[in-house]
């Protein structure tokens, strides 16, 4: 057993959810623990989603291992991936950057080009941040978003007998982290949010819940059965062509959608080119306990916080 | 004449203002360049302000300057500020941290209990963020906050022949990081964001523009003009005890409030405990001019970005 104390993020979340109280009548619909928070505007139709997420030099990329666009691509990417978990519509992002010395200022505006041609792309407007000097590049980008009103895909709505899928093939972003060669090393550079797909399991599939996979199948999986109070049976996942069993299983960075449907719901075997593959059930059982091929599976995700895989 | 080239904030965000376009139709109603993005929820009576704002040690504060939980509350502040300057209700945040090597788990937690008690007192959710490791203290603060339809205050709403004010008294925070003693220094480490100034300004006074005081009100009054298209001559603005002239008119991290009001306004010679004062007026001229008794005032805040005086 391993004992991170505050290191370990989830004990530090689960402090800050206990403490960050919601008050009766708040806007703030759903605070600390999903992959956005929701808030309810008065009188609107829509509920807005919001998240935030960093990328930090030597902790989640070392300095030659991107293009400056990629870095800035990725950097928005990992935001997007939180809406499209929700099923929302990216609307506008901040860009908080400290940009180090090494930078040169061909590089920060590459950072930028990266940012902004995802962000047209996407529909999301770049509507302001914060710029800094400082030793390491540290960058955190906050996306605010769109759903009908009371319609966000959740983490903790999944129920025993629901079907679980997952999207794309899994350990492409682990093995090319391992290799730096060929697609899968592409793909560790310039992941995709799932953000049509999203939006598809939200508003055609009625999805009952969904997570992207930042950190991880065993955790991120873990996270969901968790938020639901319930556990889950998977078989392996679809593998990335050339990733090992435990790459598929516990690799990060891949942001494809792990989301759950009503029993018998008839869900599509593409989304366009991409494959939608039902690896399990949700059962009841210990809270957040997986079974693969009915054996438990560890849960090795990786933890940015601990810089330590993570063993609860 | 000095050429920071793109370390210079200004050339650079003035690069992304053009680049990010908002398209018709899109629910983001103000952009970079003012204190907070405005978003305007479909069918809603109010609008959201939206505003990020960084600290990094070795840049904003050094490791042993601030207390863990000084540092939480004024990285909290400094968002809650630009809520002010726009006369917005504070209504929930978002705080990504990178932790370094040297913080304990103690100072971990004082840092957050820092941030929630000033949420607690300023109706603020903590609800949500990221959480990673790095070398160097980072934190990144994402403020989200309401006003009634159309009513934010903005920096471009000054006009000719309005009258200047500023609140509380100025230099105090320069002065307090020059000396480390005494109520000055303890103003430098727990400034206060002037929301319920803002929320006067904006509902009361009925106040044309406003801009929150945190990198000089040489700077920041440049900036207001700038954006109004117009110019200003002033008198020199009220001191804090012991501040050289200079820090009243060019220190940083006061967020007090400046705004501009229609001529012949009546504003109260105090809001509370803090004074309002009548530093000048806002005329036809060169865009972003400002004479202090008829002289050219130079721009000397500080820009966090190029680590440097900012000498336009």
């Amino acid at each position: 057993v391993l004992d991170f104390g505050l290191r370990d993020e989830r004990i530090l979340t689960d402090r800050l959810r206990k403490s960050a109280v919601i008050p009766d009548g708040s806007p703030v619909v759903l605070g600390i623990g999903d992959d956005c928070a929701i808030y309810r505007p008065r009188g609107s139709a829509d509920d807005l989603l919001f998240t935030s997420d960093t990328i930090v030099e030597g902790i989640h990329f070392e300095r030659h291992s991107h293009k400056p666009a990629e870095l800035g691509r990725k950097a928005l990417t990992r935001s997007l991936s939180d809406i499209a978990a929700m099923g929302g519509v990216p609307r506008f992002c901040l860009v908080a950057l400290c940009v180090p010395g090494w930078a040169t200022d061909s590089q920060v505006n590459r950072f930028f080009d990266g940012v902004l041609a995802l962000a047209a792309a996407t529909g999301t407007v770049l509507a302001g941040g914060d710029l800094s000097h400082g030793e390491r590049l540290f960058c955190d980008v906050t996306v605010g978003g769109s759903v009908p009103r009371g319609a966000a895909l959740r983490r903790d709505g999944a129920r025993a007998g629901n079907e679980l899928y997952v999207s794309g093939q899994l350990g492409g972003s682990a093995l090319g982290f391992a290799t730096k060669k060929g697609k899968a090393w592409k793909r560790h550079r310039a992941p995709e949010a799932r953000l049509a797909l999203g939006q598809f399991l939200r508003g055609t599939l009625r999805a009952t819940s969904a997570i992207d996979l930042s950190d991880g199948l065993s955790l991120d999986l873990r996270r969901l059965c968790l938020a639901s109070g319930l556990a889950a049976q998977i078989v392996e996942p679809p593998r990335f062509p050339g990733a090992s069993p435990e790459q598929a299983l516990h690799g990060g960075e891949e942001y494809e959608l792990l989301f759950t449907v009503r029993e018998g719901m008839k869900v599509p075997a593409r989304f366009g080119d991409l494959p939608l593959t039902r690896v399990g059930t949700i059962v009841r059982g210990t809270a957040g306990e997986v079974l693969l091929n009915g054996v438990p599976l560890t849960t090795l995700g990786y933890d940015h916080f601990s810089r330590a895989r993570f063993v609860p």
